[in-house]
């Protein structure tokens, strides 16, 4: 059976290079990179080439940190509670100003905070998913701790100016954090140029591993650890070296950035091609301008056509796609960021996101625009409020 | 050049059904697991398995939950932390007992949280690294929030009375956690029999990867997430699921468990043998009883042998061993938990810990037993206060 891969934004395949790389680690060079013996420094080689990798892949310097951590929800929960141990308990600040389309990891976090008293402020978005960076300015107040703002955003895929808003933070001092998951790997990501004081990534969303990510810490910034333990990573992050998946996230980078021309090229132009399609759908939109977004992202609304219903016609032709965030999969419930954008409840529930990567051929592309086409024209025939909900997954995982 | 791995405390070697089996997750079957498609769907029963086998292989109740985390130093971080948002932050308690052996996961965090102000009492062990429970009992007060104790030692091997334990802070109706790192797939753990709330566990310590672990909490118990976000595991630990190290993870454990009988075979043989052999070298002594201790590790202390020494040497020779926790391996620091049982600062450096596996064979053990006392007639002869400390490993990782 045809199997077309359009969920890149939920997680990808690994890069074969990537996964080549770390397969030694395993079973052979399995000592711990701290040890004081051959099976220990054998490793050290590959960690110190991977680290490497992610100090250029990010245009970071010598001197700032990048930190390994299990995932960029760690990441996005280390810099916000790092942040609360260490300006808000103590009653310096008590202001966070974050974005109403963040990922949960974010979003959530950020609700946990509010409930030990923590003012969050969630800036609004426009019918494009971007916010006003003026009304930034006027919320931030001497008591802000921290803004942090998402580079891309996984639904829309819509680029957030981290530029223009790292310096309005600046400008009144206050630190700046930025969730770059969903642009690392798919634009080009110099903090050599951007000036940010810290910035998660997760390796799975450019053909690394799942479970591996990291957090950037500028030059000279303190922030209280989130794992305390064994001292590893410079005695900010502690717990024994994930060296299989160091390495290949190292690679990743390096062969995600390598392929940045491509992303821009080969990728946008299915991307384009594909949009094109739908677009040629009646009552269908897109939400924000091509330009203005990471190139691999669709996210469209096709009135009448209920996301989950479409999703399953798409995978019965072997097309993997979804209507949102993976993580809210499991439920029936409407795409958040759709609302936020403010699309009608009916219209939230029409969402479809379709993201690309480079292992896309033009040949897939063409075959999963002609079945979404299908789709459309048999689910619209059966019913404008059709709401088929399969429960055929498993939760609680 | 001969390989000899002694250093299965610190990290083992992953086993390879293990390993096979989660290599189908990186490239084919790489979808997100709560992705409603196939390339989510189809790794579902390989979780199922995996979540199944971990179940099993703790004898944890359906309604008991075993939280997949990055490793045991994220666990040990979240019931420390979790315990203080629930039950410290609020006033409800303010205090927390545990040993003076703990690993540095549970020591540094408890060491974070007294900046805090939470009173931690970390209660004394004798000279075979054992804890008093009379003594647990005595410093138990209403304001008590939390008991964690280790169930083996890292160093020693030293086994504690983890159930005799839980039911005193039980008693007093105190929570009771339990880091198992250096017990489980060394001793049979059935949580159906002994009465713990919280067990931490890191797979890399029983032939699984490194960089994934979990925590197991008893049915029923709250705990303030340390991740939040997407609301992976229940809603419980947020993060994208690491299908393969999850997968591996639970094949570990089955196996481990499954050759239990061989670790108290032919492992304990095989460590007997070896400790025996190093006993009859003259001024050595081993911390603890065999009887009490896991059956794979010695900790011996060489009188007039720096540690360091003694690992160069047996690393010239192919065998990897360690003075102590690897955390600490860059520091020619001496062994903490040498200084812990009152063994004086000059013996503290003479630490040497062995720690075996299934893997290790007879001709390997007497090789090392052979390469030991050549080491230390060579190190004794040149100096008895030898310190020579190379630096040929990188740090900072
Ligand atoms: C924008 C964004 N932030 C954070 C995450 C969390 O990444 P992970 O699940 O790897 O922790 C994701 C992916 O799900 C994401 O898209
Ligand atoms: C007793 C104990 N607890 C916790 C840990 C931490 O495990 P990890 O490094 O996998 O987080 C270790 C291992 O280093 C350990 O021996």
């Amino acid at each position: 059976m045809k199997r077309v891969y359009l969920d890149n934004n939920a997680t990808t395949m690994m890069a074969p290079e990537a996964y080549e790389a770390m397969l030694p680690f395993f079973c052979e060079k399995y000592g711990n990179p701290n040890s004081l013996h051959q099976f220990g420094i054998e490793s050290a080689p590959a960690l110190r080439k991977a680290m490497d990798q992610l100090y250029e892949g990010l245009g970071a310097n010598d001197l700032d940190d990048v930190i390994v951590t299990s995932c960029a929800t760690e990441s996005n929960n280390w810099i916000l509670k790092g942040i609360y141990f260490d300006k808000i308990l103590n009653g310096e600040k008590d202001h966070i100003i974050t974005t109403a389309v963040e990922h949960p990891a974010i979003g959530h976090t950020c609700s946990f905070l509010e409930r030990l008293g923590v003012k969050v402020t969630r800036l609004d978005v426009n019918n494009e998913g971007l916010i006003d960076p003026d009304e930034l300015r006027d919320f931030i107040t001497d008591k802000t701790a921290l803004v942090s703002v998402m580079w891309a955003n996984n639904e829309t895929g819509a680029i957030f100016p981290i530029k223009q808003l790292a310096d309005i933070a600046h400008e009144r001092g206050v630190l700046f954090h930025t969730d770059a998951v969903q642009a690392v790997g798919k634009i080009k990501i110099n903090l050599s140029e951007i000036d940010v004081d810290f910035l998660s990534f997760s390796a799975h969303k450019f053909h690394g591993p799942k479970g591996i990510g990291g957090l950037y810490i500028k030059k000279g910034q303190m922030l209280t650890s989130l794992l305390h333990g064994g001292e590893h990573m410079g005695g900010r992050r502690s717990g024994t070296l994930n060296t299989p998946y160091i390495v290949a996230m190292g690679e990743a980078l390096e062969l995600a950035n390598k392929f940045l021309d491509m992303e821009n090229s080969h990728v946008r132009r299915l991307r384009d091609m594909l949009e094109d399609e739908i677009l040629t759908i009646s009552d269908v939109s897109v939400v924000g301008k091509r330009q203005n977004r990471v190139p691999n992202t669709i996210l469209a609304s096709i009135k009448g056509v209920e996301g989950e219903a479409m999703l399953w016609d798409l995978n019965k032709a072997g097309i993997a796609a979804s209507t949102g965030s993976a993580c809210a999969s499991e439920s029936l419930e409407s795409n958040p960021i759709m609302e936020a954008i403010g699309a009608d409840k009916d219209l939230a529930h029409t969402a479809l996101r379709l993201s690309l990567s480079r292992f896309n051929t033009q040949e897939e592309i063409e075959y999963a625009a002609n079945e979404i086409k299908k789709a459309v024209k048999r689910l619209r025939a059966i019913s404008s409020s059709f709401a088929y909900a399969p429960k055929w997954h498993k939760s609680g995982l």
